[in-house]
């Protein structure tokens, strides 16, 4: 395919920081629930805005049936917190709903973040109930930032896992282990930050490339296309297209088969024009097959092509592919060398939500930052309380269990330490000779931005170390063995007292 | 809850044409798949940048089990190809990729949208293979808008479809018929405008409002919202929590009472502030149930309402609904009189994704406008070719049959007229005193905009209107009848003829 950086190097491209000011600078003040507002009005005429208050960002499940998630999303949530400020036409909007005082749009007016906030680097492997945001300030601006922060974590961590998924079955290929993977989903994307973000958070998860051309230039990922079936159409016959689109692009030809007939047709007319090519010393790259069965016909096509001289012509594949498609196909001896991803990927067609929460973790009483818990019918649903930490405890190379811990507590990695199940308490283990790696880190500090954005590409290389940390046996793709995600004794002693405690004031027990 | 207007007159505030400036003049000129732009510089170097071809927007299947799709993303087309021009940045970024020839930026430089598009208006019920937008222009522009277009179109089109699905379910209610629905996805959505543009696409649905104030301002749907869980916690009691929200908005109390126990803490307690609003004057509006079995819960609190003398107070509903859990709690005698619904809807869960496709329908071939096929594998696939337009056939007030015809056909409503199904075609059946619905309306010629956009309070009643139209068996929500939708035989005829003429040169039949 045509692309603006070959395959080969495929990532050279990825600036330092990335993003347009288009996407850095594009604001959001308004992109929240309208409940935020009523309670940051509920709060303001209390006396109350300036409570301080811990919030936590946590997911519940793992979306499509892995064994973790890809966090993804830190630095669009950087950039609306830097640019969060009300213009005048908000106001001017609030004042219209008639439901705001004029001294609240005033205070909406000074509006700055001022608050604190830790977080897990984008690229980091993360599990259910592990803090991925912490944040901490005045209750009237982390009620404000729920909902988009939530949208953006929700989205690229979801589509960063998606991609990871597909990007692992693209390896199992023994034809081509390291065949790379293109985003290809822009037309059937939810519109147009989901085809952007979505491409960005593709390359975290391991894609090369995109179609995307807007995703190109905002982050500067290597974009990457050929030619369309109309395109074939457009031409007197296959053939004289074909002959068309090597002229233009004599570095990179690569040729769509399947518009007529794949073996009858697409394939023999490329072997021409491949043999035409040679006698002026051009090499044909790739043929692309995007419809029919993509085993049989890859098979079938690779055999033509080798008896042809053409051994080193690749075979891209794309057609409503997916993670387990891919599988299936390499499991089958599909002649498959690159492969095209769309729809399936840039909506995460199966799972197409992760359920990232926002929960109130601690809140000031009488100058005292006080644990809160929030209880639930659903057992599952009960948060942890307090400002609390996410640590990862290494043994010998691998990643041994998570600890979720209060912020204050240390551990001394020459003791050994027992860890146990926050559920079945009966389940524990001792580990010995361990390094802590503390998951969060600052990234605001009382308003000000204290975290160097690290270009895409690290962002793509933390998660290929990332995985290595883990066993395999917990990044199968499908039932894969759970992670040990625990409580520190103190956390969870915290948290029974608070469960205990926390019973509906003068209702019968 | 609280809202910009209240539920009985929820569209009063959606403007003449809505959307904000930000959204209505955003530019999108790269939004598009990298191949457009190596296929319009392949047709620049070949001198064939001036071809004028037709393409036609369409998609196979009904998304989501549903018998139709209500057409939305129309307004946004016509944004972004009054907008399409490239600036001196993306000339720049084109030029950094090192594939295109000064003289082809040159002509993007220059470029306008001077084709023509006719297109079904947003709100229109419309089903498989029928042309939504038939666009006829240069070549050299018809190639680069397909990626845009097409992911405006899948996307909000996707989502009112999902969102009516979800509003018919919930008009089943015999609690609350006309007991609305409110889009409040934000959290989940993917990304920013797939939720600004799934909530104006949910209002065409027939959702009355949005929780996400960004769209509220960008299109002017009526925003709603009260308080959340994190609100009640922040206070001493619940009860303090509910009386201080109660205090700030009087003119609309929505208490959550799902944070400690539902019915024997919230609705006790929602019971007690009522009864002290009452001797204000003011009335409690209505409960919100977030957790638990909604049936159970909603039943019980109904109940206590009652026995409280508060039969007038409303029930509100949410927590992961869709159209079936609203229809299954309807038919279990859930006492809901309002749904909030988010993540299925936003991202229409279990159907993320419409397949529209840009097909070639014609090119011109030495200066005449020639019909084009585009055959496939899948006879599903295969396209219906020329310039067409989309007839639907009104008898008795029904719709009886739409008909997909060539652009110059007439038919004589006072002649019987024989349909003919397109695949089966000795299943036929002869109409009489039929009145004819053109479809297609005209939107651009030439490049200038001939078409008025339509307030989307008038898409809404628009949708309203069309399925007026449709028998039940239609609408019918899992298994629907299938509409006709026939091909003229004129259409069939020319179809057949290039079906058998088009065959793959050179190679063996």
């Amino acid at each position: 395919m045509s692309q603006a950086s070959p395959v080969s190097r495929p990532l050279q491209r990825l600036a330092e920081v990335s993003a347009l000011p288009a996407y850095r600078g594009r604001r959001a003040e308004l992109l929240t629930d309208f409940y935020q507002l009523t309670m940051m009005y509920g709060y303001f005429r209390a006396g109350q805005q300036d409570q301080r208050v811990v919030f936590d960002v946590f997911y519940r499940t793992n979306p499509c049936g892995n064994g973790y998630v890809i966090a993804a999303g830190l630095e669009q949530v950087v950039w609306y917190l830097s640019n969060l400020r009300f213009s005048d036409e908000d106001i001017a909007y609030l004042r219209g709903l008639q439901q705001f005082s004029e001294d609240f749009l005033d205070e909406l007016r000074r509006f700055r973040f001022t608050g604190s906030l830790m977080a897990v680097p984008e690229g980091t492997v993360v599990f259910p109930n592990e803090p991925l945001l912490r944040f901490e300030g005045r209750v009237f601006e982390l009620q404000l930032i729920e909902s988009a922060v939530l949208s953006f974590v929700n989205h690229q961590s979801l589509i960063a896992t998606k991609a990871r998924r597909i990007v692992e079955a693209a390896r199992t290929n023994p034809v081509a282990p390291d065949g790379p993977v293109i985003e290809m989903g822009l037309r059937r994307a939810q519109n147009v930050d989901a085809s952007v973000f979505g491409a960005r958070a593709a390359v975290i998860g391991g894609c090369v490339g995109t179609s995307n051309v807007l995703a190109g230039q905002s982050f500067n990922i290597p974009v990457m296309g050929t030619q369309a079936h109309s395109w074939i159409q457009n031409f007197a016959s296959e053939l004289d297209a074909f002959r068309a689109y090597a002229e233009t692009f004599p570095d990179n030809v690569v040729l769509l088969v399947d518009t007529y007939d794949v073996l009858r047709s697409g394939v023999p007319n490329a072997i021409t024009v491949a043999k035409e090519l040679a006698e002026k010393g051009v090499r044909l790259s790739a043929i692309r097959i995007d419809s029919g069965d993509l085993a049989y016909l890859s098979k079938r096509a690779r055999r033509m092509l080798d008896a042809a001289g053409l051994a080193d012509v690749g075979i891209v594949a794309s057609s409503d592919l997916d993670e387990f498609t891919i599988r299936d196909l390499v499991l089958q001896g599909a002649q498959i060398t690159s492969w095209g991803v769309g729809t399936k990927l840039v909506t995460s067609y199966d799972c197409p939500a992760l359920g990232g929460v926002y929960k109130l973790a601690a809140r000031e009483v009488n100058g005292v930052m006080e644990p809160c818990i929030k209880i639930s019918e659903n057992a599952s649903k009960v948060t942890n309380p307090g400002k609390k930490k996410v640590l990862r405890f290494i043994v010998d190379g691998y990643a041994s269990a998570d600890l979720i811990a209060l912020d204050d507590e240390a551990f001394d990695p020459s003791q050994p330490l027992e860890l146990f199940d926050p559920v079945h308490t009966y389940k524990r283990k001792t580990i010995e000779d361990f390094t802590i790696e503390p998951l969060l880190q600052p990234v605001f500090q009382d308003g000000e931005l204290v975290y160097e954005l690290p270009p895409l590409e690290n962002i793509r290389s933390r998660v290929e170390a990332q995985l290595k940390l883990f066993s395999s046996e917990i990044l199968r793709p499908v039932n894969p063995h759970e992670y040990h995600v625990d409580l520190s004794q103190r956390l969870w002693d915290l948290k029974q007292r608070l469960l205990h405690a926390q019973r509906p004031a003068g209702a019968p027990r």
